[in-house]
């Protein structure tokens, strides 16, 4: 029987309760918006003890359906005042959803400044105090819980950021080498974790189970079938696996939308220097994993190891964005550097695009100069101590602009745009600008269609159909979100019918259901849904789905273009008939 | 024929317009409001080329009428994202009414770093390089404009604070004695300034004349009843008179309202040390001057100057608000010190009250001690300096909070609440979260009624009545802003009606009109209207319009009371049938 665990750090209770009924048939992220609709009130402070963090494994976490192990996390945002969902990868996912965890509620806020763990197995849930893990980053507090509690659990934590509250904290997962690589990064939910005095939490999935399938050999035909579809797909089967997400830097380098010097040109001369193609090159040199998955489980295998030139591990391969927010968008072509500061911030816990967004901010108010590979590395540094200036960074891009007066600041909701300049991927601009999240690709990741030309072709240059190519991506995502799927499988599923169907049966065959295509769109819709009514509560309006000034007014070389998706069109996103 | 002046510092011309029909009529905040909710777009950014700033005198300047030469300045804010009207004395507003100029409109936005000065004469108006003002604070700037301009004018200024653009940054007015000791303060309207690259104005105000009056002699009798009302009533005649606003130290401490310890008690052991009587003692010592108007006309002359033990200048008297915010808000007991401080800001140009709110959250943030009078010189000195603390401290409460990760930060709509407690002082709790100002106290000064028994007797710690209160004191206060009256007059016309006729008589004696009572409420109520409406168009949602979070949940001493007016009466209180 699948459960709720309630954990008060307030009482340092941890209580297990049966799924209420009207969180049933939802997880990942549908269960982490609906317990934050219902039980957080909007106006609360993010890092105050009314707000709840929420960990939930996906619908189909706990089986052996491809790359479904993502665990999300919810809260009211510190950084947005919104709502917000952000999954990773790692294996706390399937290990949550095989001890029949559907979620974790943390509740309240430890009373005085101890910290705490809490230890979630099948025997014994429990909260155990943390002090000797203050100030401890990620990584450093991985190495002390695992001489603890071994190799054969997961760990969830939170760096420096976290226990400073900061805007850009990020939560921290083990992939399978149990290096806290993988980040729910957007939006600052570290610093509710922070805020509650929660450092981290050990997984232990010893006699966890395989989740119970209603129908076993229908689920394994679907499974077989989406597997199918993952391994057909030539994103998901050859690009990603050989290059990584760094496969698109030379890509939308060449599209004109890759942003560079803080959102002011579309293409990096330094681009080729960062990308894909180099960054599988130097691994090969290296004798590094050039394709590896973050969880048991992936078939896609997108991320790798980067190593020094001395053969030493520096950090997983740093992600597109990642190389993007340090690199093009700082004028940046040190791929080595960017790696290093990928691991400085993983270990902090900040989120490389919130952090790399600021960075770049900070590099036009005159703090460094634009370029300063090396400025860059000791600005992360100053981060991780926590001086005025690393405060400041560590809060986000919105933070910095304010703080030195700079009115080019890429944020929607106060949150950092990412890798794609909305101007010449327009479709992306009406994500960012409408998704409840806050500027954010993966809300309905539109480049797609935009450019890739998978599930279609709509022109990113055009302000037809970017609305409406939006919203069904938006739909789609909170689906996949809900699912606990890796969001790489939306290209096989824009392409391949199968695909989706394959989803809807696996669901369908998971819980004895008779879900259509219809069911599964209502089910996203009514996820956007919550998750609007929530923001709208916490006074939100309608020009907050905009993008900055800068965007409309400022044209974008190469193509010379700017952001003008009417406002209409944006309204339209998110309203459902 | 009165004038709009248009100073377009893209292209550095200056241009005299007739005041277009839509704007007649206005005066001060009414005017600055409406070509800011009619000119400015309201999701542009606040510190670029399509803000507009613009400086108006009341309906009533250039009169004899007694305090009526208050100037507006208005603008889209930079700390709130609002429309924004602060108003100031000085010679400022006196000198543009008497050179028949209605509004100072500031457009676009110099094209390179450099400084301008706008010089304002009835022969001439034109803009000048200022770049040897760069960096400098407002004292040092105004002496040197002294030795250029003689010191028949008026200046106004930004110091370093509106050069970089901070959220705290003022817009700083010269008094009789050119110091520039008068602010718009709140809401950050100084970075507007700097944003522009208006480093100053110098008023000339010779060849000016005393503004036309239709009817002369009903205006005369009409003035005379007025400044008689402002005579005989006990504060405008003695409180403010005898100790400043500092007078309310001691007042609103016993009412348990004077908030302390960023907001966590209502009563300061010290305030006595700190309020208005210890004041009037120590400049009487030391021969200073204990009662001074801020500008020609006043006839309650409420400042007065601080002298240092050795007998020199230091500052004007550092007001109620300012002692407060870094005094019992900071758990400082030391007159002296403050009043440096008042002189620091005033050079600076950074609002006494956001400064003190967030070097307040900054020591709950643990940055320095409460207490700290050194360190909190200290920190003021970081912000002259544009440290990154400094650039933290003077993007106000909310940028520090965040910044810091504190959850008790006292900010409606990013704008610091001042000196009167919202959970004893209701009222005013209620003004504080329907201002479209964002948290002020002047926008609608409840604690009267609440406190000091003006106009009624409305009991501070009940909930009833409140937004009622707080409405009719927001449409009065809309009024006396447009008309360029002191606020101060409100304590005479909510007690002596027929301050309130004189007003109503002075305005239709000047113009020709024939408005009743109904009509000049119809009028305030029209220019909250104009606001709320941008403040829509600009995202504000009925959330924006509560307090924070920590003001709802935690009793504050010696009461043991929170903020409890019901959403609904809050929701109430701007809207109009």
């Amino acid at each position: 029987m699948f459960k709720i665990l309630r954990v008060n750090m307030t009482d340092l209770s941890v209580k297990a309760e049966d799924v209420p009924e009207e969180y049933q048939g939802l997880g990942g992220r549908g269960l982490t918006s609906a317990i934050v609709a219902k039980e957080v009130e909007p106006t609360c402070s993010p890092i105050g003890t009314n707000n709840k963090l929420i960990f939930a494994p996906g619908l189909l976490g706990g089986t052996n359906c491809a790359n479904s192990g993502r665990i999300s996390v919810g809260a009211k945002s510190p950084l947005t005042g919104g709502i917000k969902e952000a999954n990773s990868g790692g294996q706390a996912g399937q290990y949550l959803a095989k001890l029949g965890i559907s979620a974790i509620v943390v509740e309240g806020m430890a009373q005085d400044d101890m910290l705490h763990k809490l230890f979630v197995s099948k025997e014994k849930c429990e909260l155990l105090p943390a002090d000797e893990l203050k100030g401890m980053g990620n990584y450093a507090t991985v190495e002390r819980l695992k001489d603890e509690y071994g190799l054969d659990v997961a760990f969830v934590s939170i760096g420096q950021a976290g226990e400073w509250k900061m805007g850009a904290a990020t939560v921290a997962f083990t992939d399978k080498e149990l290096r806290p690589t993988r980040h729910a990064g957007r939006g600052g939910l570290g610093a509710v974790m922070g805020s509650k005095g929660l450092k981290a939490i050990i997984i232990d999935p010893s006699e966890g189970e395989a989740a119970p399938l209603v129908d076993r050999e229908a689920f394994k035909e679907a499974a077989k079938r989406f597997a199918k579809a993952l391994q057909e797909h030539p994103v998901t089967s050859e690009g990603l696996t050989t290059y990584g997400t760094a496969v698109l830097i030379n890509v939308i380098n060449e599209a004109g939308a890759l942003p560079t010097r803080n959102f002011s040109n579309g293409r990096f001369e330094g681009a080729d220097k960062v990308g894909g193609e180099t960054l599988n090159k130097i691994t090969a040199e290296r004798k590094g994993d050039p394709s590896h998955g973050c969880m048991t489980g992936c078939i896609i295998r997108c991320s790798g190891t980067f190593l020094d030139s001395k053969g030493n591990h520096v950090s997983k391969w740093p992600e597109y964005e990642t190389i993007w927010a340090w690199g093009p968008n700082c004028e940046i072509d040190d791929l080595e550097a960017i790696a290093r500061i990928d691991r400085a911030c993983d270990d902090i816990g900040v989120d490389t695009i919130e952090t790399g967004a600021a960075v770049a901010v900070a590099m036009e108010g005159g703090v460094k100069e634009f370029g300063d590979a090396a400025g860059a590395e000791e600005l992360i540094a100053e981060i991780g101590e926590g001086t005025p200036l690393g405060r400041i960074l560590g809060s986000g891009a919105g933070v910095t602009g304010k703080t030195f007066g700079v009115r080019r600041v890429p944020v929607v909701k106060n949150q950092a745009l990412p890798a794609y300049d909305p101007r010449a991927v327009k479709g992306v601009g009406v994500t960012y600008a409408t998704s409840p999240m806050g500027g954010d690709h993966t809300a309905g990741y539109a480049v797609a269609t935009n450019i890739m030309k998978i599930g279609g072709d709509v022109h990113p240059l055009r302000t037809e159909s970017q609305a409406k190519l939006s919203k069904d991506l938006q739909v789609t995502t909170a689906v996949i979100d809900t699912a606990g799927l890796c969001l790489f499988v939306a290209f096989p599923m824009l392409d391949i019918p199968d695909a989706f169907t394959a989803m809807v049966d696996m669901l369908n065959a998971k819980y004895g259901l008779s879900m259509t295509g219809d069911d599964i769109g209502a089910l996203g819709q009514k996820v956007l849904e919550m998750e609007t009514d929530f923001n709208r509560r916490a006074g939100f309006g309608r020009a907050d789905d905009r993008l900055p000034e800068f965007f409309r007014t400022e044209k974008l070389p190469p193509h010379n273009v700017v952001f003008d998706v009417p406002d209409d069109h944006l309204d339209s996103v998110l309203k459902f008939d």
